[in-house]
């Protein structure tokens, strides 16, 4: 499949819209104030300042932040944002040094440990950097960095391919493979590709240095990657690793490697997936752990590793397309990785749990070695601040996960209010998703339209011209031809459901979550009280729906009220009361509270 | 309430007595041998040995060891016991400093340091010294050690109470007060008792060396004690400290301090304690944490301090006789405190979990850097091995908690089969408790009899020598006139019962353990096969007990499988099977495994 760019989208009115909105008028503004105060541009000066001493990889928050810049600057001026991208550029190409090398933490503080240090993320921020240099050539915003990555880019395959003598073969947290791939698609220089499959080949060949709380696994070098059966290790490190090699799979046309990466993906999305696409179960090395350990309070579940799973996603699309991929697409978007990011645009998540208690929150900060706990509410800025720039440039490409074409046929992933035109047909797409199950394509040309039936409908109506059409549903997908100027008006019957997690996975065992559409909603104490565990929801029959400020519903529930005594042989009383669900993405918008997905 | 001293009481056929003989015969030896193998007994030589470096606690391990062979030998001869608690005495006593200070580990080590470090538990190791030279003098086992320990307990008064130059004023970890008030007991020496007040009362109003990760309250250090009215940090610490407490009010006719040790065990008992009996629910400070946070998988529940709430309860019913006090007791005794041994005698747990997942338990065996996690088996020794001994010595004093005197009254507080002579009158109790729930009590003389009624009956059967009467139930108490010779026969009508925790208690929220009689019971995979936690018990009838190798219930119980999906809409189907619980206390005696207390 391949897929529509979202510079040859139009994103119409409705949700997704609000959102691109929001990010480009609040979330990059503020994204860049919270960098400027932190010292992260000033560090792209290479000026040695020990009181602002980089991190190793704030290079990387600079070049998504660019990235995002470059998305918003494809589809609209901004003056502003472009004197900062412009000034960040200028830093950056006037610190290049001759070689090509650019990196404002080790050419400052280390020169002598340049390629020499495994686990501290040069080559990372260099994919960054390419990453953005690529996505602002291409939105014409900007050649000067673009110039700039391809003398790095020949810089590293000079000294990682060609004289092999950095200290490391590959580099501790993948994304250089991924960026190599995106700037040969740029450049169609072969090259690029070759260093991209070499570092992706060689891992897990090499007994590479490792951090010292970890084993290989931990960077995806247990094994070969085509050895690699399961998910393991850091979250993100693993599915930037397994876009890159989707990537190459495709590009090379390489069976083998694609199916590694179906079984990946199968291992992920079958047993190591929180209902919100959140992955990566553990704080402690951010990492998957074993098969069905979910556990909800003390997930860990990074925005980043959200947003990896989306692209993931996309990449398996275009590598040998399949309904489910947008699926999952569908739900880690409308879920975690909307949940990165609060309801004004400024504050985000780096941890996304499932569930919150503000005591055990509270508790935690009261001791004086605090152990982990996800945080309440969404902070402005991180001291690893890689997930807020990573959510603005994800939500301004939103526009390019929508349409593909697949030979004659076009397809419609994802219902976002929006228009394009493929070859010669016009489309234009209007939908009340997530909040409603509707959508309605008018098409102005021939084709074959293949519309993808989302999994949580109660049926599909299909209306072609105001006509009631019976419409075969065949892998995911409802096939229509047309020709001419059709309206194609479709409702998947958006309801309220139950949904079951796996036997495995323990911490949900007798409980139930509910979701609307592709969203997984939660219930918060601001509107429900106190001890969410304790209610117990037995049907969804009447439940209310609402779009309002937030997305409520309403359904009839029950507390399981218990008397003072600690244990008891009464068994509670069930007192009915009225429980008002929001999207998990809205939930910590109103202050410190309680949390709840799973009900009994 | 005065209680009846266990060398009073004759243990008979049955539970304990089983209990006591394992623990004579197998654990006695077995950790004597654990704590020769580690250099403990050599310690005692005060021969410096960097090799083998004592730990600042051991004098504790040695002291509770020889206190439980005071215990055994009051009741039967064991030479080898016998020498092997001469040798660490003579050991002692050789090297015992002229001022009369002993500790291993400072006057060899950090003889500069002498009672400087508050936090290293010298008046700790010294406590329980003395507690075993009151048990070894009372057992009329050894005169040496009670002598040299009179000595230290001068030196500790003159340095702490008359001269105030030690660097501290109170132990970083409570147990010296308990023990002062033992020899006070035993020697009616005012000045014992005046020293354990002022450790007592001058607790929180210093402000004193803690360690680097906690604050005062760790050490019950954050206010007066009279101001302390919720139970709060280290839960040993916390309870050693509370037994104290009780005892000088006790002593002292101090109502003041009475109502706050009341206040301490409601707040524990109402809010702070696992079904088990188990305290202390964090592993980071073995603490007590917030209200209702009882979480089952981390839960912490040491041995200890089990062990601690069993003679804190023990006090207050001295101190003013409730049955719950002794409610509590046999609550913490059979689930807690003898879940803290194998069925063998061997192997100890220091922590007690109410559920295990074994590959929760692999996955962090795997890591570098392991995370708190309880272990699936009991082991022979720790490093800081305070439960064994601790576990030795309450289970051969444990017929010292049958019986009290109230005024004319005498009370049966605890179902354990014996024999004692309470001033005229003969008693001779035989039950079947744990597993049955009836007692025969035979009695010669005049008396009036109050005979505890378990929370958990069902009902109460009395029938006085051979005929039933209807017996009123006054404050848990049966009241029964007594003259010439009696039988007494009763039935609690034992059957299994769902308890139900506070709905506050939210890890527990929509389940429900399952109590026989005293007895937790708890299911393992090893007869259950994995995903305890989707296992639904909805009803108890019909349920088989069996008492042979291990006490077993079968129940009727479904478990509700899934698809093989990770999420899915389909709601589990229930499949019938019939779940094999056990107590509590018998897990773990099969290899590492699964095992699950709370049920949907």
């Amino acid at each position: 499949m391949q897929t529509i760019d979202f510079k040859q989208v139009e994103i119409g009115e409705g949700f997704i819209r609000d959102l691109q909105k929001l990010n480009a008028e609040v979330s990059v503004y503020n994204v860049y104030k919270r960098f400027e105060q932190t010292g992260r541009f000033r560090a792209m000066k290479c000026i040695r300042d020990d009181a602002h001493k980089p991190h190793i990889f704030w290079d990387s928050d600079i070049a998504k932040w660019l990235e995002s810049v470059a998305y918003i600057l494809a589809k609209k001026e901004d003056a502003q944002l472009k004197q900062w991208a412009d000034e960040a550029i200028e830093d950056i190409c006037a610190n290049q040094l001759p070689c090509g090398y650019f990196n404002s933490y080790f050419q400052v503080y280390e020169p002598e440990n340049i390629f020499k240090k495994r686990t501290e993320h040069e080559l990372y921020c260099a994919g960054h950097l390419i990453e953005a240099a690529v996505a602002l050539h291409e939105s014409g915003v900007d050649e000067k960095l673009y110039a700039a990555m391809i003398r790095y880019a020949d810089y590293i395959y000079e000294r990682f391919y060609v004289k092999k003598d950095a200290a490391f073969t590959t580099c501790g947290h993948p994304e250089i493979e991924l960026a190599l791939v995106r700037l040969y698609s740029s450049t169609a220089d072969k090259k690029y590709l070759d260093l991209a499959s070499f570092f992706i080949e060689e891992r897990g060949k090499h007994n590479e240095e490792t951090y010292a709380f970890t084993y290989p696994i931990y960077h995806q070098d247990h094994a070969p990657v085509r050895e690699q059966t399961t998910a393991e290790g850091h979250a993100v490190r693993a599915l930037y690793l397994y876009i890159a090699m989707a990537d190459v799979a495709r590009i090379k046309g390489d069976g083998q490697l694609a199916d590694v990466c179906e079984k990946l993906f199968q291992d992920i999305v079958g047993r190591k997936m929180y209902i919100t696409g959140g992955t990566g179960s553990s704080y402690h090395g951010e990492t998957f752990t074993f098969p069905y350990d979910l556990p909800n309070i003390f997930a860990y579940s990074e925005t980043c590793s959200a947003i990896a799973l989306a692209f993931f996603c996309e990449r398996l699309a275009k590598l040998q397309n399949k309904a489910v991929y947008h699926e999952i697409f569908e739900r880690v978007l409308y879920n975690n990785i909307l949940a990165g990011e609060s309801k004004d645009g400024k504050g985000f998540f780096y941890v996304n749990p499932l569930e919150m208690h503000e005591n055990i929150y509270d508790y935690n900060e009261g001791l004086k070695t605090k152990l982990f706990c996800p945080i309440p509410e969404r902070v402005e800025v991180f001291d690893c601040s890689c997930c807020p720039p990573n959510l603005t440039r994800f939500i301004e490409s939103a526009g390019g996960f929508i349409y593909g074409t697949e030979g004659d046929a076009i397809l419609v992933n994802q219902y976002i209010s929006s228009k394009t035109q493929i070859g010669q047909t016009k489309l234009s797409l209007s939908s009340q998703m997530p909040y409603g199950g509707t959508a309605t394509l008018r098409v102005e040309g021939t084709a074959l339209l293949k519309l993808r039936v989302p999994a949580w409908n109660n049926g599909v109506s299909l209306k072609i011209n105001g006509r009631k059409v019976e419409a075969g549903v065949h892998e995911g997908y409802l096939e229509i031809g047309c020709d001419g100027e059709v309206e194609i008006a479709l409702d998947f019957h958006i309801r309220p459901k139950f949904v079951y997690a796996n036997e495995n996975v323990w911490y949900d065992n007798g409980r139930k979550a509910i979701e609307y559409g592709a969203m997984v909603l939660c219930g918060e104490s601001a509107d429900n009280g106190k001890n969410l565990r304790a209610v117990r929801v037995r049907s969804l029959a009447g439940a209310k729906a609402k779009v309002g400020d937030f997305f409520t519903l309403e359904v009839r529930a029950e507390r399981l009220k218990t008397s003072s005594a600690l244990y008891s042989y009464q068994p509670p009383v069930a007192e009915p009361f009225t429980l008002k669900l929001i999207p998990y993405f809205s939930w910590a918008n109103r202050g410190k509270g309680d949390m709840q997905l799973w009900w009994l």
